[in-house]
Order: structure tokens, then sequence, then C-alpha cells
């Protein structure tokens, strides 16, 4: 049996934001090994033979490790030929899906990659703010603001001089560390937003300044998953123009889709 | 009659690469204007009767200005309803989509964002080079290397002192200059991937350092549109392994994906 794997990217969240390559490498799968931020619906485009099975963080169990996923692929692909394993976002961009394409060739096994559409330039541009913009912003830094062992990123010190839109990936625990880098540099009046479940119908954003923005994302009670867009092209968001800026708003919970 | 606008990202080139909500659009509206890099089978998914109106750059051709362009979007949302714009990759990633948006606004029109599919990050990994590997590079730095005025950007100098990978679009004319930044910085051991049509049949890539990708680039005829990659992740490609990396190799023309 062809033993192959596709590495595919499921997006933001919106089940409708995968690919037409993405869907039909779902219909084909014999297996699809799904992590936890990939929607339910996307499951149906797979036929009712195949196994589904989860992968991802679950509370109160352990989440597999790298090596476990990939053991799993091994196992699947072998017995079964065909696995697509559907990651939320694109599977490149902090997704570890090199590693799984690394694993997976040196095994044997066919691989295909079918990107997909990343939270970190999606999401804020579904609450109509662009990364880049003429005349405001030249450069889209995205991060997690983390280092593979908890320290805050060097490059966080880099771009925050720059005139990059900074987008921060699975950084809200950091916010305070964050916030405390801008204000050592004198740059309270950043202006940020914060948005949580982008794409989806429980989405939920709080935008500021550096200065407020801490007591903003409490009040809010903002969690993971949600991404940081620190830069001037967030001043576009009606929010922020003068009869709508006021401290204490928290949160736009509609969409602006 | 209501006037609607829908910003759909076409994605890097393969027309199977656009969203399933992107295809919807295309399907419901009345007239597609569309730009010079979106594949022409995406057309095809729009109904027979609907208006398919080129606004890209054609050789010998004076391109649409901007405000042109917001001028067929109000005529024909007046006069059809419902008008998709269709891009190439993403609409608010170096896209104009944002100043298509304001102004579909300010004229009373209903606006729906598609994202779409970025060659930014998609075009290196369907090469298999991820722009963050664990390790490696804990960032991503997308720009097109210069200023509305022309000017190599200033953020290239900061981003060139990070461990971030740098993804430059549409910066292909300006790669001597790149050159140069690096040498001056005492890198020019700095791998370096050029991929021109990435995710298309006639995709070409070079693959090198600093110190000789300019001969390649020149060697392999590397023209827009082509995505530059900056960074140590670009040594994962099969190319650069130590049996496999020769000065004189200049191209695979082959797709990874």
């Amino acid at each position: 049996m062809k033993k192959k794997l596709s590495l595919v990217g499921a997006g933001p969240g919106d089940p409708e934001l995968i690919t037409l390559k993405g869907m039909k490498a779902l219909q084909s799968a014999q297996v699809i090994l799904y992590d936890a931020l990939v929607h339910p619906d996307l499951l149906g485009y797979a036929s009712p033979e195949s196994l589904k099975i989860f992968v991802g963080k679950r509370k109160g169990f352990k989440a597999y490790t790298q090596e476990e996923i990939h053991e799993l692929i091994l196992h699947y692909a072998t017995h079964y030929g065909h696995v697509v394993r559907l990651k939320g976002g694109d599977p490149f961009l902090f997704g570890r899906g090199y590693e799984e394409l690394a694993f997976a060739q040196q095994h044997g096994m066919e691989v295909e990659i079918i990107p997909g559409i990343s939270s970190a330039i999606a999401v804020p541009e579904l609450q109509h703010i662009p990364v880049t913009l003429r005349g405001i912003s030249e450069s889209c830094w995205i991060t997690t603001g983390t280092l593979a062992d908890g320290q805050l990123s060097n490059d966080l010190q880099l771009a925050a001089h720059s005139s990059a839109t900074i987008v921060i990936l699975m950084g809200v625990h950091k916010l305070p560390e964050i916030v405390a880098l801008y204000r050592h540099l004198k740059k309270e009046h950043m202006p940020v937003a914060i948005i949580q479940n982008g794409s989806l119908p429980d989405e939920k954003m709080v935008i500021g300044y550096m200065h407020d923005i801490l007591e903003k994302a409490s009040a809010a009670a903002i969690e993971s998953p949600a991404i940081i867009i620190i830069g001037e092209v967030v001043k576009t968001h009606p929010l922020f123009s003068t009869e709508n800026y006021h401290p204490e708003n928290v949160l736009v919970a509609a969409h602006a889709h």
C-alpha cells in the first residue's frame, strides 16, 4: 500500500476558509489526524468510512507529544494508506508541519503540502485591520513572542524599533511582558488589538493602547487562542475614531467580516 | 439594487488554493474585476452571465490607477449589484484591499472580505522551506523591501540583525541592493532562495548564499513575479545538503509540492 501524508492547513477557524485543495484531500483520505483548533464541520468533507482521530490537547488529558504524533502518522499510513494531518492555520507557520514532513520523508512516505490561511494576516483583516498599509506600515512581523524556552524573543525588541506591524500568535499569556517592553521603549501610545476566536461566531476583540490594553484585556476576559496586533494600522479601526474612542470601550463582539 | 463588494484573495497561483468561501463568492457575483496574477481557471467558477473584467497591467497598455479601479467598483456595483474584486495572494497584505474597502464603505456598499493564501508563506512552504522552525527561526518578517518612494526600507536593516526569516515580495529588481546590505553587515553566508511563479507548473527556484545569489539569479533568468526568502531555514532544502550543494547549481524547475 502506498503511504501518503497530506499536511493540510485548516485556516483560522471559519470552516469555509479551507482551500479547495484541502477539501479534496479530506475527501480522499483514509485517516484524518486533527488538532484542537480545527472546526468540526471540516470533518464532514471526509468519507464516512475514514478514521477521524483527535490528536490535540484536551482538558484533563495529556496532549500527544510531537514524537507520538509522528508515530501515529506512520502507523496509520502503513495500515490505511492516505493520512491527512489537519492543522489549524497554516502547517508551516509555527505549525511544526516541517517536522512532520521530514519524518514522513525519512520513512519513505509520499508527502503533499496544502497551505492554509494563517490567522496572522486573516484575523486582523476580517476586522478590517490591514497588516500593511501604504504610508503607515511597510512590513509585517509575525512571531509567537516567546522562544522554545519560554523567554520573550529578542527579535521582538528589534521589531518594536521598526515600522512593521507586529502580529503575535499564541502570546496572550505574555501580554504583561510585551507591555513592559513597549513602556521601556517609551511607546505607551502604540495602538494594539487583541482578537480571540477570530473568524468564528464567538469572536471577541479588545482595542486600545499599550498603556490601557492590560486592563481592557482583563475586563474583557480575553483568553487563548488569541492574536495580538501591534502598530499604527490598528488605528484604522472605526473604534479608534475620535467620536468612538473611550477608555472604557473594551470590546467589539460583533463581526466586521 | 444592493451594492456589494467582496474582496477575495485568489491565493499564490494554483487555482485550487482559493478558499471555499472565495469560490462561492465567485459563483454568486454579477461582476468580477480581476488582476494580472489571478489564474484564468478561477473565472470558470463564475456564472456564465457574469461580467469578467481584467483590471491588471498588460504589456503595452497603461494599468488602471487605484482611483480608476475604485470608480469601476462603484460603477459596476451600482448597475449590477454584487462585485467580486479578485486579487492575487491575500487582499490585505500589500494588496491595497484596505483602500478598496474604505472607498466602498464611504459609498454605502456592503463589504465582505475573504482572505487568500499569501505567497509569502505558501510559496516557500510548497518548496518544503518552513518560514519558522523551532531552534532556527522564531519569527517571519514580510516586506516588499521598498518604500512607496522606491527606497530600500530601513526596516530591512533591523530585520537583517534578527533571527527572523525575511520574505521579500515583489523585490527581485532590488536584489543588488539587498545583497549589498548583507555584504555590508558581513552576512555573505546567509542562505537565500528566490522562487518565481510559485505553486504553478512553470515554477522556478534558485538557491544559494548572499555571495553567489546574484550570479545564480542572473544565470537562471529569474524575473518578477518572484519572492525572495532569506534565512537559515533555507538550508533545510535538500539542495543545500553537503552532497548536493554545488556553486553551479542554479535552479530547481521541478515542484516539491
